[in-house]
């Protein structure tokens, strides 16, 4: 077993979008394993757009998480191999998603975040995103929080990332008309063509406040936004009476969450609307329904997930940049 | 009968706080009623904030209700007794209040937003306050949108205003801990000692961050939000987690409703609270249960109704504008 292993700490914290400086990859040794702990040769870290929240001091001033410290690792999702096991729960040469595996190619765990991989269900990858958090938290917004109902008129933002395309090819499962707002010709061919969304708007396009108008004509019942800033505020107009906004992120504004504000609330009061925030980890009740039908979903082809895979540890740091500038498609995985 | 009634209309549209030149005051001929309508003379206006948002165009791109044209009477509660009657529900001589009565002495309504005043529960002008849309729209937030338990700690914005100073008064009734927010030490002294809310924070006094900030030491599970701008964004930052916020008015708004924005919604996401905004108007299943419990605690005086009687019609803009600017104590009604 190898000795010493390669993990990525937070150098400083980033103003704005991260750079690569704020990163730093250090050669550390493989740490021993207590009682009731499992260590994890990792194969694939999973990315999302969360994880620059905590690099931001601002986390801990809102009943958030801790924020990563000066010299921590970097906070995310994992998928490897148990390689030394003294867990009742795990057995050495097993596939597991840890929740909290950080960046880093030995992941030291206790068994409380882990998840189990079964590849006779999907790919292991899938694990990390349509089959993990990703997905878990489209199904837990949608469910969970945003009481989809099968007349709903959905708006999805980030509509071709990983929350956002499971979200939307959720509701459409469900007989949702589903209004896709994603960044890019690309993009918006792929959730209007391959995904079945019934509108696709490009927000960086110059006609995007008329192609969002027109989509969004028939009013929107249930918005779930990914994004918050701009694209948010102008929903906000769009929304029927009653209508609900399930609040899963804000990518636009974690580069500058100290001094973004929001929309006016006027629309919530005169259209009555409920906002709701949450997080995927108060929804792990859902877990089990949740792969069942999804794993299903999927088998039948009625969804497609896609994936943005990234080649060698050491591009973490840019594949994480990248996502957070938009240039992601689909779930942003870094095969180690 | 008197054949000829003064009405107060909309000259031209506020900009900002309204001034007295935005109203006209004219005298006109009686109508003839038709079958199914009555007419009432009016005996009192009751005020309410919200009739300003109809002052503005903006209105109508809210979904909100139609603005008031210019040379429209003012939209506005109002209490009168039935003068002439072709509708079977009603007879001449009886007291009624019209939700929709406006800003006039004589008033035609078709009775489908009318109430009779029941005299012998408590005295006629509560029907506009306490026992009326004051009191229903506390009531309504508290139970049919905010979800009251008694374990809540409950902070209420505008806290000696007419609605808020019943949400305060309903909570209290409740067993929740309550916190009041009000201008000046006056209304301070008035919601912690008259009324026995728990903390009564003075928002114009120069320590208000740092009582706020006790106040809400404990945490607040449910803010019933009366005035939006920095008291909102301000509350914000000490919601527990899973917290829920009613979304009840926005005054300090409504002066600027075309350029208003709102906090950042990161504290939505990160400590998963629900906003929900209502209407009075669609919680009208809750009145009879309103009124058989508020007037209940009234006279078991566990509720104490608070009035600003201002005396004459010609009076009521210069009453409205004040009661805008926080100059009134308690419900501000208008005896013609």
């Amino acid at each position: 077993m190898r000795r010493t292993a390669r993990r990525i700490v937070l150098k400083s914290r980033p103003r704005g979008l991260p750079t690569p400086d704020n990163f730093e990859i250090q050669t550390v040794e493989v740490p021993a394993i207590g009682e009731g702990e499992i260590l994890v040769r990792n194969e694939y870290l999973g990315l999302a757009p969360s994880s620059r929240i905590r690099m931001s001091e601002i986390g801990s001033e809102t009943s958030y998480d801790q924020p990563t410290p000066i010299g921590g690792v970097i906070h995310g999702q994992s998928l490897g191999r148990v390689v030394q096991s003294r867990h009742p729960g795990y057995r050495e040469g097993e596939q597991v998603v840890l929740n909290a595996g950080g960046w880093q190619e030995m992941s030291v765990s206790d068994g409380a975040l882990a998840v189990h991989v079964d590849d006779t269900k999907a790919k292991a990858t899938l694990w990390l995103g349509a089959l993990g958090v990703s997905g878990l938290t489209a199904y837990a917004g949608l469910f969970g929080v945003g009481d989809l109902r099968p007349d709903d008129t959905v708006a999805v933002s980030a509509a071709s990332g990983a929350v956002g395309a499971m979200a939307g090819q959720i509701a459409k499962v469900k007989g949702c008309r589903v209004i896709g707002i994603a960044g890019g010709a690309d993009k918006c061919r792929y959730i209007g063509q391959e995904l079945g969304f019934d509108a696709a708007v490009d927000y960086r396009a110059p006609d995007y406040e008329a192609a969002l108008r027109t989509a969004c004509s028939g009013g929107v019942d249930l918005f779930f936004d990914n994004v918050g800033g701009k694209i948010r505020a102008d929903m906000l107009g769009y929304m029927n009476n009653f209508g609900r906004i399930v609040v899963c992120g804000m990518i636009a504004e974690y580069n500058s969450l100290a001094s973004s504000t929001g929309p006016s609330w006027l629309p919530i009061l005169t259209r009555r609307l409920t906002v709701r925030g949450f997080l995927m980890r108060d929804h792990m009740h859902l877990h089990e329904a949740f792969v069942s039908d999804v794993s299903r979903w999927i088998g039948e082809g009625r969804i497609t997930p896609r994936e943005d895979i990234v080649e060698g540890f050491e591009n973490t740091p840019a594949a994480f940049i990248r996502m957070l500038s938009g240039g992601n498609f689909g779930k942003t995985i870094v095969r180690l």
